[in-house]
């Protein structure tokens, strides 16, 4: 008798194991509101807070608003991914870049679109003093907190930059339409690593697609996905979707090395489609072993980067497509004309297709990329 | 008679006005014990911390602390001049780097002996992450706080360094010893810059020497004396000793740009006085207009920094000496025999003698800088 019930309770606890190994889930869950196709806006390297000492920085800032205001209004999208470099941190004066944050995701937010952000290199930064302050003009007026002011000090007057934790937990606790995470902590330095699944318009509990967000570093840490980030990314996806069975679309912010071995010569002659090939890949500086595995899963059909304000173009790469987004904010090197990729997804049966949506309004290099 | 009140009141504010802007003081007083001569121990480059997470890191700080003992014990030292780099801030895995720098200061205050000390490039710089703990290795078991422990939170395991003005205030508030300041908030970024009066054993008001501390910058901002610390010496210079009539004494971390012009090719062969010369002045990344200030100022006799560890000699320029001290620490790159530069100053007549005391005991390299 009693040795039954030990038995039977060896039995419960190891299927109630069993069955909480088996309960890995996604991080959060997005639904297509109807059968409509699902519309995704890429806002990549907006730079928020360059130059902040100057005329010229804030006015860009304006004008980063009004690209993301046209963008959404004109494409209406029912999700937004900021794609990193959402700050310029290393130009920011104040103990907190979430003030610059916010302003980034303000568009987005009054027109009651859902989120979620990935972590670019500049995010996290330290400020740079410029070398003429040091010079004879001297250092402009600094807005430094006062001694016992609130939790931040005088010592805050060394703007050593928000660390990717708090800006993160800032952007979650003041946005319940934000669906980013700050990542398991034994990803760390690394933060923005987590996994959203797009449910069918029917049943919620059936992914259409699953959505990674990755941390490609840079800023307070070297640039580069880590061994342990792409040991998460495989067992993440070999438990969320086992037989490979749902599509996977990646998000991080800097390009991996084998962007660089796809990217054209001549954009017009090659694979590729985009419009503008103005510049060498500024890659990762290591491969840790995410994009083996990327390559070597069916179900993955295309990562987006930023980072190269210069590239805007999708280029097929073993048996996915390797896809810049397009610089969407003033701040930040560069001059061509600013825009945001579109991704758009239909469920049955699935597809993904993208186009880049321009600041005046028109549209181009639209690709097929769930062939 | 009310036009005499006024009158009168006008001469008082004015009188009052005057009397206060003469009563520019040091910030701090020494004393000679005695008519014996007054001798101060230079410790540079301790580099404490250094490969933190390693067993070589922890043992090299115990090495640095036997260097800083013998130098005590056999010189018996009446002040000790931290020269910057006292910490490798760079490899420091903790959120608050005060916990090394204590040890730095340690074989001092056991002793009683009174200190101050200066920043280099290392002591507020933020942790570097390495490279290989991104690769499959991992990133070893980080201290990282709770998310609800005191004033630090997870946040900071992204270890971004301790601000100069938090260090400062550490070493002041825990040392009565430290005769260290955070410097004028107009000097900001630059933190350590301050002046003590070394007065006569006679007369504590009368000053035998003024010794400048000066932050040559680097870590957060850049390795450069700014324009306006420039002239924070040339108005507290000619507001302490109008006429000149009492000597200087200068202390940096950073050599200036004025080094490399007077290094030696061949050091037996040269006017410098010193035992090694084994590598090219690593020098501030520009000159602001301190250097002028000093070589036109006849009572100052002598500059000393740290940084170059191959370095060790005093080379005279113009009417003043520039000197190294000697790599003190078994932190920091090069493996030359550690000492500590000693200073020996006499009241009748002013002297300004110099050595090196080696860690085996002996010493070499006397030089006179006061003639």
């Amino acid at each position: 008798m009693s040795l039954t019930f030990l038995s039977l309770l060896f039995r419960f606890i190891l299927a109630v194991g069993w069955t909480v190994d088996l309960r890995t889930t996604p991080d959060n869950y997005l639904q297509f509101p109807s059968a409509a196709p699902f519309k995704i806006a890429l806002f990549a390297d907006l730079h928020f807070g360059e130059n902040a000492w100057t005329d010229w920085g804030p006015k860009q800032d304006v004008n980063s608003v009004k690209v993301m205001s046209t963008v959404l209004d004109k494409e209406n999208p029912d999700f937004v991914v900021y794609l990193g470099d959402v700050v310029t941190a290393n130009n920011i004066m104040v103990g907190n870049a979430s003030l610059y944050w916010d302003q980034a995701i303000s568009p987005t937010k009054a027109r009651g679109i859902p989120w979620a952000s990935v972590f670019g290199n500049h995010d996290d930064a330290p400020f740079v003093w410029p070398m003429k302050w040091f010079s004879d003009s001297g250092i402009p007026q600094l807005r430094c907190p006062a001694a016992n002011s609130s939790h931040l000090g005088e010592e805050d007057c060394s703007f050593r930059g928000t660390p990717r934790l708090e800006l993160m937990r800032n952007e979650i606790m003041d946005n319940a339409l934000s669906y980013s995470k700050t990542g398991p902590k034994e990803l760390w330095p690394s933060v923005s690593n987590y996994v959203l699944q797009l449910s069918s318009s029917n049943d919620p509990r059936s992914p259409v697609a699953f959505l990674y967000f990755m941390d490609s570093g840079g800023g307070s840490y070297p640039e580069v996905l880590s061994g342990t980030q792409a040991k998460w990314f495989d067992s993440k996806s070999n438990e969320l979707n086992p037989d490979s069975r749902v599509p996977e679309i990646i998000f991080w912010h800097i390009p991996s090395i084998a962007y660089g071995r796809v990217a054209p010569t001549f954009l017009p002659l090659s694979f590729c489609v985009g419009s503008i090939n103005k510049e060498s890949v500024a890659a990762q500086e290591a491969e840790m072993g995410i994009m083996k595995l990327l390559q070597e899963r069916p179900s993955v059909k295309a990562v987006f980067v930023g980072h190269n304000h210069g590239l805007d173009w999708c280029c097929p790469y073993k048996k996915l497509w390797l896809c810049f987004a397009r610089h969407s904010g003033y701040g930040g090197y560069g001059n061509w004309a600013r825009g945001a990729r579109i991704l758009e997804i239909t469920q049955q049966p699935f597809s993904l297709k993208s186009w880049i949506r321009m600041e005046d309004g028109h549209t181009h290099s639209e690709v097929i990329l769930s062939s």
